[in-house]
């Protein structure tokens, strides 16, 4: 009998270690992500969303089957933009490890900016106050820069600021300045996800604050959609590209658990 | 000075809810899925995994820029399959709430079995066995089925049982019979994931199990990755697909939380 005793404590351990599981209240999950169609907003000069349908009808067999094929350009809808997208050697989007890709997440709201400019570029001022409110950003922490922008959706004129195929030169909408991007790759942050295009406003060409976060190793979110919906602190980000090798981004799926 | 006090409390029980949020401890967590690349195993009458690189240089603007773009069949490397796969007017990918994506996981292994017969299917009876272990699957649960195949990928004569391309004919390699499918759907699990190509074994022609699970509105889960990390119980699954409209499934980031 003493040789069963070690068994029993073992089970008594695990049901101990069940109970410690972080039980993710399902009521308390927001889906961050549009989805992918004919409507989705990709970068002016990329070609949309395609998906081919195979099936979709009874087979021979007697029972239904459907299935599908879909080509989509790594930057577009709600997406991962992967260090290597803007700087050189970093890493592509199957090398960050997925404890990157799920952590707290902090909003810092500039809404109210940008209804006002819709250039507006979120500043080191804007961070300096959200720290002032909530104290300093923690390293691995993902940001989001929330400008208002998810309620254009998927409206390319007033989201983009031009709805002309191909054309890159007349985009606007919100972003990031140079100055709150380096502030960010200062506190090591995971990642920086936004409710619009790009991390970069409309207007830029030079892309300085995909080239700074990137070259940080940080990661970018672009296309972010109900970001109205997460508090200032205390969510939860979960942020899943598909694990393409070498891939310089990713369609994802991201979700937020509430506080 | 009275008018300030609901601030103050306001601002005190913020600080309260983040406290209450489910802390995620990055270092358990295990990534169950496969990369997608030029080896990664598709069905065998499909395409496999499309890739086309863009840019990858410096620009004339004087920094670094790659942008990408590809193409995947719905099923193939690790993915989800949608219960519309193989049940008419069920639920397509993007229809699946985000709240049946996540939640806890336990893991009937058959390794064992299948060593010894690469054709087996996981019986009622090895789910009945579990049960009088562990306790009755609780609805909403994700039931990994574990047969130790993850170990042969991506060789696909090994995995699959034959590398013939589109010869689907011959294939061999395990999965569920019909009568766990019954059981699972009487369940009311939310989805039932593999470590093999597909939820019905090799030889299947008829894709029964499929046609049992999606009927019931379950979703699969195929080719998982690092399966062999999962306790029976007491982990936190996260599957998350990419948000296709009419998708009938589509490549999925999956990955564990440990207890």
């Amino acid at each position: 009998m003493n040789a069963a005793a070690p068994v029993v404590l073992l089970s008594v351990a695990c049901v101990a270690c069940a109970t410690q599981v972080p039980t993710i209240d399902r009521e308390r999950l927001v889906d961050l992500s549009y989805v992918y169609d004919e409507h989705t907003l990709y970068w002016p000069n990329a070609e949309g969303f395609r998906h081919r349908k195979d099936g979709w009808a009874m087979t021979e067999g007697g029972y239904w089957y459907a299935a599908g094929e879909f080509t989509s350009a790594e930057h577009g809808g709600t997406h991962l933009d992967s260090p290597i997208h803007f700087a050189e050697g970093k890493r592509s989007v199957d090398e960050i490890p997925v404890g990157a890709l799920i952590g707290p997440a902090v909003v810092i709201d500039v809404s109210a900016q940008a209804a006002a400019d819709r250039d507006y570029r979120a500043t080191a001022e804007d961070l300096a106050a959200f720290e002032a409110e909530h104290g300093r950003i923690a390293a691995g922490t993902i940001v989001v820069v929330r400008t208002g922008w998810g309620n254009r959706w998927p409206d390319a004129l007033r989201y983009l600021g031009d709805d002309t195929p191909g054309d890159t030169t007349n985009l606007h909408f919100p972003g990031l300045s140079a100055a709150l991007a380096e502030q960010l790759a200062l506190r090591r942050v995971a990642g920086v996800g936004i409710d619009t295009a790009s991390l970069d406003h409309g207007p830029s060409s030079d892309f300085i604050v995909h080239r700074i976060l990137n070259e940080a190793d940080i990661y970018g979110l672009e296309n972010l959609a109900n970001a109205e919906r997460l508090p200032a602190t205390g969510a939860t980000l979960i942020a899943l590209p598909i694990k393409i090798a070498e891939g310089t981004g990713s369609p994802a799926r991201v979700v937020a658990i509430l506080p």
